[in-house]
């Protein structure tokens, strides 16, 4: 028995997420099937995290038990003519039987994208959220800074979400134009439910002038209620883009 | 009465190309429909080129008669609501009553995307051709020098194409790489049916060291029949980037 680590990439758009649900269309059953076909057992994927319905990922990781003795650099060629079209694994990895994608997983890096331009882009519509409010970068580089660290971010995760250590490490947070485009990446060693997205969303309401410093920091230290912190923005800009292990 | 010119953005994928036909899903039709929404009259748009099915274009240019005294700059504004979220009108301007999208039209610059990764990419798959063979980009660009100038492009253009003038001046080959990417980008003061594709076709032969220096010169001079040209590539690499006008 061998323990494969998949890289994989998907276009969210048509999937409801990354988690296998009875009657709906989503990473995890896509490929569980198309393994089921690989081994003619069922076998269950371990991933790293999962994602809302519509977000995307580059670098997604997910783990499973394998019996075959294919080179495992051979795996992404056998498994993406396969898989749907939104589905490519990236490649694969032979980990040691005790590692699991969640459970090891060191951090992660999400991006989000948004569309600037004055008129809707009709190429970047799943990919990206569009804003046409003037921002003021540097007011959200500072923002940015009062972020980065380690805190309770119990003020960034969706209400109701069931966890309870709610303090995380963001290690860094980079705002980068590109054209018309605002890329905002963030690196930390874990992410609540929703948090790249109401991090985004906080960021966005300091850059249109409508949340001062002050208020981030509160929301950051004080009641850790979800209303603090700025607005859930829409998962079509989110990308993940990948999951830090140490070697091997 | 006002000439009205369009400049639009369409992500091709669920189109069956610009021109509008019976039964089918075209980027003409629906804006022609909202067109009629919006006038409560018929009205015919003049675009300046045809795309085929899954061709994008983030500069078709296209014209219509308009009889309301909207301002010019809030067309975009009323027309983008009605329309499809894969059309976007990124822009409006008033042009003198003789002007037409395609007799007036001076270019174009299209561009082809080329993903070049080892596995297939799940996010670029609607918008770029993947080629996993090795490519000899000056190898390439030499050939773009020997096809950029006048020429008689007849050995360049889809078989069957009832076209007689193929005389057409390609002014420049830009060959650029973009992270795994490999953008080819022509301007010039015509394409005739495929061209731009077999273009892309011809230097890929090139690029591989399957076509020499001398069969490009030859598919250009000699007997002008299709097959000495490289294949057609596929429509979803290609973007239509913009129309040349003269002022006003």
């Amino acid at each position: 028995m061998r323990n494969i680590l998949l890289i994989i990439e998907y276009d969210g758009t048509h999937f409801c997420g990354w988690q296998i649900q009875p009657q709906v269309r989503t990473v995890q059953g896509e490929i569980e099937k198309v393994l089921y076909r690989f081994t003619g057992k069922k076998i269950a994927l371990n991933g790293a995290g999962r994602t809302d319905a519509r977000v995307h990922a580059q670098g997604q990781a997910a783990n499973f038990y394998l019996e075959s003795s294919i080179p495992v650099e051979r795996i992404p060629l056998a498994l993406n003519p396969m898989l749907p079209e939104d589905i490519s694994v990236k490649g694969a990895l032979e980990k040691p039987m005790a590692f699991h994608a969640r459970f090891d997983a060191l951090g992660k890096r999400y991006a989000y994208q948004i569309y600037r331009g004055t008129t809707r882009n009709a190429l970047l519509r799943n990919y990206s959220y569009h804003v046409t409010a003037k921002l003021d970068l540097r007011a959200m580089e500072k923002a940015a800074g009062v972020l980065v660290g380690t805190h309770d971010f119990k003020g960034f995760m969706a209400a109701g979400s069931p966890v309870k250590d709610t303090i995380r490490t963001l290690y860094t947070i980079e705002i980068t134009e590109v054209g018309e485009c605002l890329w905002l990446t963030f690196e930390g060693n874990g992410f609540l439910y929703n948090m790249v997205r109401i991090l985004v969303g906080t960021l966005l309401e300091v850059g249109k002038g409508k949340m001062a410093l002050d208020q981030v920091r509160s929301a950051l230290t004080e009641e850790k209620s979800r209303v603090l912190a700025g607005p859930t923005v829409p998962p079509q800009g989110l990308f993940m883009k990948e999951v830090f292990y140490s070697n091997p």
